[in-house]
């Protein structure tokens, strides 16, 4: 469960990943969303090796997974599909105007005021690393970063959950913190690391993570 | 038109904010998206300059703005606010499922595919201006920033907005956009650089920003 080919909906990602990029591939969002509600998806796999198809940037501008169909239906952006998924069930996403205005205020708040420092940290610790800026710029960086997570613990305090129950927003800032694992950002924070390992326990991530894994080591490129 | 401070819609904003910031503070998404469909809003002003009032990280993680209350609803984060505004009124989000997709899609990529390279930016352009990383990373942040917004012209194409019609995405990638202000990337892209115009010229823009320009002008700290 629930890899079904005959599903109308359908998660794009891709087939293989080098090892720095398992485990962060954003379709893993998608993925997790339909196993909280039990909904069989089939998977399109790209190479992230190759150039895209023709004509997936009409499907997505920069290139980038996941991208969602649902039937007729076409959604890029994790943000999007998630939501999209959260009106499906509301186990993902209440009904009631307060609380499902707190779950879309936390989930643009993953994603436009947490994502981003972990975008600029992720490039400094992966994709620029050895280069002087990247060396000058990482403590300055770090301080910053450590200063929104402590208002994030400050917001978290005792509950479990971002909003009124688990949602969309957990998923996305679950996946967004995730990317903070080579630092001692959540470590030091135990509020944090105990909200992301509630989270990662949870069984649809872990068959969500199982899944994108089984279908990454099937098609592991072979040595040449 | 249309402040009213008997209004059931309250957006806090900023009473004064120095100059780099004026034109740039994040309420004037919410302002502009009130503008569009003729809501009356009554403002809410904050100090930028002096600590949050007591309770307000409770309302917003970050102490920042906007937050937007309407009656017995709270939002925060402007994606989230533009969205609670745009169901009260199609003309900012369609009801088509398609349509509405489009626009949710739009408004997730302006505020995670490229408004965090606008914030990196602006990062370095002001608060790190004269740091030797910054001067540093700035040639490659603005070429991966250029490849980001060339996919963003040819998504755009020859259409005059993102989604079918005008929507809160294009409040969002507008806004994003305009932060690129101290640099080349618009004015070397004449379909962003008119995209940009376009929307700006909206007269329901013009009434935001001039409302917003007319607070911090009566709020001016005085010299001492």
């Amino acid at each position: 469960m629930p890899i079904d080919p005959a599903s109308p909906i359908i998660v794009t990602g891709f087939n293989w990943v080098p090892d720095f990029a398992v485990g962060h591939v954003r379709d893993l969002r998608a993925r997790w969303a339909l196993e909280e509600i039990g909904l069989p998806y089939a998977e399109r796999l790209l190479s992230a090796m190759e150039p895209r198809p023709a004509g997936f940037y009409e499907e997505q501008p920069w290139g980038q997974v996941p991208v969602m169909t649902d039937g007729d239906l076409h959604i890029f952006e994790s943000g999007a599909i998630l939501i999209h998924l959260g009106e499906k069930d509301a186990r993902l996403l209440p009904h009631g105007a307060q609380a499902r205005m707190r779950v879309l205020s936390w989930l643009f708040a993953a994603f436009n005021s947490i994502e981003p420092i972990m975008l600029e940290l992720g490039n400094i610790d992966i994709f620029a690393r050895g280069e002087e800026w990247a060396k000058l710029r990482r403590p300055s960086l770090l301080t910053f970063a450590g200063q929104r997570l402590d208002r994030l613990v400050d917001a978290l305090g005792s509950r479990e959950y971002l909003a009124d129950d688990f949602s969309i927003a957990d998923i996305a800032m679950t996946t967004v913190l995730r990317n903070a694992g080579s630092t001692d950002l959540l470590t030091t924070r135990p509020i944090l690391a105990a909200y992301v390992a509630r989270n990662e326990a949870r069984p649809a991530f872990q068959s969500a993570l199982a899944t994108q894994l089984e279908t990454y080591a099937a098609n592991m490129p072979k040595a040449k």
